[in-house]
């Protein structure tokens, strides 16, 4: 058999986004996913466990009613402007369908979430890059006018470095493509720009459960947006999976939300770590750029970056690091507990002494 | 603003797929969306119930080793040639995307699960129609030689008929591009076609866990195929979502693979309902082809099918009706159990009496 009749060209040809290892082993520190070191909320535990298991013979509400009106609560705003995702890996990936055309390019930074490309790939679509400035912030000049629209992480990722409200504004006000602005790490330290969605019709915010609920293993992301945007989402998804949210991740997310004292106090546990651990991290000789988010960005004055990841996986810690221009001396480390951190710059002590 | 400039072409023209009814009242017979009467393996329960809820921090497996191997053991094939999915729709349009091209047509029959053309759009591919004979049997020629690939529901939907193995191996033979045999209902009557996987490294099998495990609200679908297959598939969930299935969906599913015996009986009082139903329906004016699904394909003698849907909503049943051609005098009842049965047929009694 010809593997080429069978298999399509796309298949063949793309290069897939490659995720922060998951071990199988529990006895590594691990700060190479962004996860939230904290348990979820209580409530979550107590939802799951008087959770009527019979309906799961059930399909789940294709609509996600009652989750969507607990975010529309939570952020003041109409459900009607809500849309919920398995994960906000998903909502991005139906947001490039939704809101980019193939044949009019779209733009995002040079140093940026790596799925992004991924995503244009898939979808055949045409992608700019726009670089960052030298100290790795955004220059929104360059978003200016863009042919299709533009996308970008606030805080970006892996920098951590948040852009202010006024430059969120300014790239709004200067495109009439959509622009849709990923905050999947806002909480830990961004300006939301939530509060611009009645000004632009075209811009979409997007948001995770993952980090500032502690909910990365239950897949679910959400986004907020005029209600065209919000409806154009809609027919992408019923063209996708009508029902991409199960009914259990479905009842904690609602579980969580409304526990949402729990959660403001986990992020401030995880903010409180990481000022704290930025000057011992400038003491052994790192440079990191001020971080919005729950993981810090660090490039060692003396030692390249690949080789620092190895040396601290032999010492059974876990960071994240990419081969790629611009950023290939850096580590990007997730802010874990405080002996978490302790362990972290145990080990870097011993590798940079 | 110019809604043109910020929704995509896409989004704008596709015609998405419409789900059927998920009623928020429990007052309705649901006999529309073909889920499981009976509740899931009590192993569910437990599972979910012991879950250690700390652990939905992290992120999920993303390659659902677990859920894999489990399957794997079940169907008797290497764990390298099970690829899973946030329920069989998702694994569909991510086999669309590995296996299909754009430019070269491929084909699915007339009569078919409507999601089919959908996924077409929504990845601008072109397919071509191959109708069913006029008792609704599948013609295999026309599927032969297909320029670009085949898929096909078997059993199909909606009208429950099962094609014999003889007839996917034939379509295999006489086909280079891959074939796609959509088994969401086959272990209520149908042969399935894993048996064939030996033969045909270009051959996929789709399954559920929706309907035999009675886990339709759990989102958890597989795909049995060559290890070229499910590389290929991989590829594409990998630039499309890392983490599809949530860490309770890989858990419950789990626990309902080990508890064969609970589904093998759950099928069986399905299949005796159903096989107690056909003549009642019979006896009421209704021709039936032999299903060996989950549902009856039932059309009326003498009132056409939109009418009788409605008057059965009046009385409290959903089931399920098209208005296409060659179908539109046809419902689609669900099996559920024998006395929601017993209010259908004394619902119909009073409407076609």
């Amino acid at each position: 058999m010809d593997m080429s009749q069978y298999i399509s060209r796309l298949a063949r040809a793309i290069k897939p986004y490659v995720p922060g290892e998951q071990p199988r082993t529990e006895r590594l520190i691990k700060l190479n996913t962004n996860e939230n070191p904290y348990p979820p909320s209580p409530g979550v535990r107590r939802a799951l466990q008087n959770y009527p298991y019979e309906s799961l013979r059930l399909y789940p509400d294709p609509e996600s009613r009652d989750l969507r009106q607990a975010l529309a609560r939570r952020h003041g705003v109409d459900p009607e402007r809500i849309f919920v995702s398995n994960g906000s890996d998903e909502l991005l990936a139906l947001a490039f369908l939704a809101f980019f055309d193939p044949d009019r390019e779209f733009r995002f930074p040079d140093i940026t979430y790596s799925f992004y490309p991924v995503y244009a790939d898939l979808f055949r679509m045409r992608a700019a890059r726009v670089p960052l400035r030298g100290d790795f912030t955004l220059a929104a000049e360059g978003f200016y006018d863009s042919p299709g629209g533009v996308i970008f992480p606030n805080p970006n990722a892996p920098t951590g470095i948040a852009a202010d409200l006024e430059t969120v504004a300014s790239i709004c006000r200067h495109n009439a493509g959509a622009v849709i602005v990923d905050e999947a790490y806002a909480e830990f330290g961004g300006e939301s720009a939530v509060g611009l969605l009645e000004r632009f019709p075209h811009l979409l915010v997007v948001k995770t459960f993952s980090k500032s609920h502690a909910l990365a293993g239950l897949r679910v992301g959400y986004a907020l947006g005029s209600g065209e945007m919000i409806q154009a989402l809609n027919r992408i998804k019923n063209s996708f999976n009508s029902y991409p949210l199960d009914r259990l991740a479905q009842l904690a997310a609602v579980a969580s939300i409304e526990d949402e004292d729990y959660c403001r106090a986990m992020i401030r546990r995880v903010v409180a770590t990481r000022e704290r651990i930025i000057p011992e991290l400038a003491a052994l000789g790192f440079h990191c750029p001020v971080s919005a988010a729950n993981f810090v960005f660090a490039g060692h004055e003396r030692i390249p970056g690949e080789r620092l990841a190895d040396l601290l996986r032999e010492r059974g810690v876990l960071v994240r690091y990419w081969k790629a221009p611009r950023i290939e001396n850096y580590l990007r480390i997730t802010v874990g507990t405080d002996a978490e951190m302790d362990a972290l710059t145990g080990a870097l002590a011993l590798i940079t002494g």
